[in-house]
């Protein structure tokens, strides 16, 4: 065929055209895959609050089981709904400039009156995800920050002073605390680094714990002339599990913190994620033998926790060897922590505080030890640790201290002695049975 | 370089046709993330067969707790066999025109003698999956009829009656009734609307379950002068696990549903179902709290369940408002419908009629009221609702009516009071002794 | 607008430019896609460990669990650890020829002194994934080889024995056999086939298990003038979950092993694994009919496992209804072995031989008999089978028996009557009373 000039001009320009029709979607491609990732990530964010029921239930008393699964059922669906009637709006608040408080009104109108109008194409998030699952991703993340109260204060605590609480620090406390970094408050002006949460989500929760050990009491019979009394926990195969589903879970935890399907980056972050969750457990085994001159399968199961509470912040900057040293170092901590809030006569069922706050402390300070960004510094690290940790204990126990004057936090004598399970539920965790 | 204008046109022809190989990569790519998703909502769906298995076993008492798990484990697999042999050419027939009836013959031998010929090019199902995964996906959600009817009528239906009639009602009965709308047959012409199967799968199956609590009867000594006996359940841990798989496992039944891994409609429809989830436990919580005067775990749980059969008729077509009400009052209803159905002594051991066929034809229903989709209609939807209803409702009767003139459907009144475990597994569900 | 001819040749240049851009970018997504799913393989292997624990504390007697759980639990932690120190680069040795033993030393100091410089780009492993999802997707296999150790040696093993056997299994004697193969060593030049592993992980796994059932000795009351006694398990719901969560990581086990998202093979693989773990099921229940005279749960969940191991060798390679046939013998083998063990007075505590030893070899065989491809002989199948199984069997045994002359592997007679749990451990798996 013989062409013209003219011919060829058309030619090359469509060519050249069909390049931005191709690169367009290859965009939307590349959202699509990252949005697969982050959805899967909200997943097994999810399936940890099964994790924390696991954990929970396990290690609390047979007596006290529906309780405490009530409240772990309860707590991502109030948890959920709180964050989308108010948290999501205070954490995302679209900050012109850095500050403490904001308040995204126009997303909110979105979301609930104009929801076709969500942002949804390849430019949100700069093509990480879609604004649904923004949302999605963040709200299970929220709920785990009160999740890890309840394990703390089960066995004596009212049910409904606790779902009050849930409502408030999820919906309020800590989006706001949260928008300091990750919703581009003063915090992350000042190069705070906190990659998925270690203070954020878990050292947030952890002093909410602590405030509620606090104002709640130990457990009737815990502590006796001196001693720390066990108090069995009902089925060590459920907390099995429950270690698990948390550790499956912080792939998403950790992973979809990448806010992007990155495949160099994320599968970094698996690895010292999983390293550092291997190197806690064994922290936990030897501080355990050494502490307690057996093996303590609960301080290999929290040693493990430790493990992947500490990494958080750092799962990103942090290379394979240090994430090694981070963990085993957190699986030590969890065990003396543990052993220091019992001669306080702080009485934490589970080790919430040791596991979350103890070690999202000490992830966080982590990253200005080992981080390779050299933008990171300790100090800095230590500022967040204490603006966060000063806010988040102070809300927690004003919250608590007004329940305790009001309604009341925690249930009658004769009500724990029996066990909350009959009085409140009306049924029993276990009914094994085979004589009728 | 100096060109002629020969190589000139070479050149600009070379790059016009490059986009078209371009173009054939990028649909393969997207393809590629498109199967992910599906593979992916596969096993999603494939785990909440374990779900049933915890809700069931855990709400069923511990002397038949071999007997449920026998039976749930056992489901999935006949189903899936099931389906393989005969239920995926049913459902999928190929209609030329809309119809109530077909069989995909050529299907059938491609998968059995030619498999190699299975279309997985990126033309199959518009890019959205491979044949491959169409068939498990489809085979995963089959089983689902049939382990809804399996907890209504356990602890004392005899096992070879319960499997004789998945085989008939995954193999036959459920795909026939979907393929009147997924198939392409008559509902679909007429405009019926059932995103991932509020009726067709969880009303078809809890169709089948009410025939057969009918014409099995309720358990010895569950009504006692008019009084309803609480029969407590083996392990409420067993049935949180269960709840909270179901949950993650619809992430998968309505995530994937899509057909694709589109990311503005997945991630919406994620957000649906999840706040549905949530406001159905929280209906379940305040209506338990109103009639039975407690905590009642079991209605959260159900309430959650509930919710999440409601959304998921119109996941995709419901904004997140409307989407909390249809949860919420999927609560309700379950909770309602429990209380009817033991006044009418129908008895359900883990409320699968209230969950699946009650609120199946609610969320059916409310695609009528607050799709957003003007074409959508709640006449045609309540002509689905008994359309289906009808034909699940006396296909699944007259199966049980025919096992239970023939081999029987319950076991004898020494095997039930006993417990089934002992009679026909020889094992006990739980061995919890320290002496020996 | 009028054109010049250096215009038009600069457009055209430029179209033909763009598409090597838009092409890197297409190849990049692809892989992006290819590792997300890597990564969730990664993530579903991860918790088959959760699922061996369900299996092994839940076929054990309850006075034990604690020590079973604690096995499994660090089992994966000293894997990936050992894997991640010695194991990977033992395993992928980057032999210039074909050969018996390598390491990659550079791979080993990049890890550790320059993860920075770890391959991610596209071109790793062609573009199926990063060096990271690499590494941890094969470090969650190499922890399995000795997961299925533990389950047959349970009860009385004395646990640092056995800590000590994983570390150098995992660390060593695994890798070594699994580079003959997947690490381009003399069986995988000589065309053996092993697509997932029923040889180089169940079977290796398997042999291991039987050295040690041998040297171990059986249980305390197990054989009783010439009767096997039944040990009941602790908790049937926990096998039950324990082997649906195997089921679901094998959607990754095989499923991953493509090592790419290809659609067209992975889904393939996923029907072709569920099938034969359905027909598996089948088998079981069957040939434990037949066998025992009952409806033997038990050998339903391990017939499920029996087919899945079978079917892994060739997943990708036979077709549906073959797979239907090898999973079917797979579940009627594992019954007969079962049997038979039991008559060589070979104590199992949860039938690890059969399963994965047994079946991983019938799988392999299968290969060489239902192979789509050619290349695949029966006569190098069992070449393989052979020479892995005497080097893994010669490796296990020496293990156990310098172990035995050493620090013993077996606890003393009182620690088994009363349950490894209350001296080792110091609580109890199970703690279910409602009175103080």
């Amino acid at each position: 065929m013989k062409w013209s000039f003219n011919d060829l001009a058309q030619v090359s320009t469509d060519a050249l055209a069909q390049g931005a029709d191709l690169s367009a979607d290859i965009t939307q491609n590349l959202l699509t895959t990252n949005n697969v990732w982050m959805m899967l990530s909200t997943a097994l964010v999810f399936i940890m609050h099964l994790g924390f029921a696991g954990v929970e239930a396990g290690f609390g008393q047979a007596k006290n089981t529906v309780n405490i699964l009530f409240k772990n059922t309860v707590t991502p669906i109030i948890g959920i709904v709180s964050y989308a009637i108010c948290g999501f709006f205070l954490m995302y608040p679209g900050f012109d400039v850095p500050g403490w408080f904001g308040f995204d009104g126009a997303g909110w109108s979105m979301f609930w009156f104009a929801p076709e109008n969500a942002d949804v194409t390849a430019g949100y998030a700069d093509g990480g995800y879609t604004y649904w699952t923004d949302f999605l991703f963040q709200a299970m993340f929220a709920a785990t920050a009160a999740t890890i109260v309840s394990g703390a204060i089960a066995e004596r605590v009212k049910l409904w002073a606790y779902l009050l609480f849930t409502v408030i620090y999820v919906g309020i406390v800590y989006p706001i605390i949260g928008s300091w970094k990750w919703g581009g408050g003063m915090l992350d002006s000042w190069g705070f680094y906190d990659f998925a949460g270690s203070t954020l989500v878990h050292s947030v929760g952890g002093w909410g714990a602590l405030a509620g050990v606090i104002l709640v009491g130990p457990r009737i019979g815990k502590y006796v002339n001196g001693k720390t009394v066990d108090k069995p926990g009902a089925s060590v195969p459920l907390a099995v599990i429950g270690v698990f589903l948390l550790w499956l879970g912080w792939f998403g935890f950790n992973g979809g913190s990448v806010l992007s399907a990155d495949p160099a980056l994320v599968s970094f972050v698996l690895v010292t994620t999983s390293l550092a969750a291997c190197a806690g457990g064994l922290g936990g085994f030897l501080a355990g033998y050494f502490v307690f001159k057996r093996l303590d399968l609960g301080m290999v199961l929290n040693g493990i926790l430790a493990g992947l509470v500490g990494i958080t912040a750092g799962a990103d900057v942090i290379n394979p060897g240090p994430a090694l040293i981070v963990g085993f170092i957190a699986g030590i901590l969890v065990v003396m922590s543990a052993v220091i809030l019992d001669k306080m006569r702080l009485d934490d069922v589970v080790g919430a505080v040791s596991v979350h706050l103890t070690c999202g402390i000490w992830g966080t300070l982590a990253v200005g030890i080992f981080s390779t960004n050299p933008d990171h510094s300790f100090l800095t690290q230590l500022t967040g640790v204490i603006i966060c940790g000063i806010t988040a204990f102070i809300c927690a126990f004003v919250i608590f201290y007004v329940l305790k004057v009001t309604v009341g936090i925690r249930v009658s004598e004769e009500h724990e002695k029996t066990g909350l399970d009959s009085h409140e539920h009306g049924i029993r965790g276990y009914t094994i049975v085979y004589d009728e």
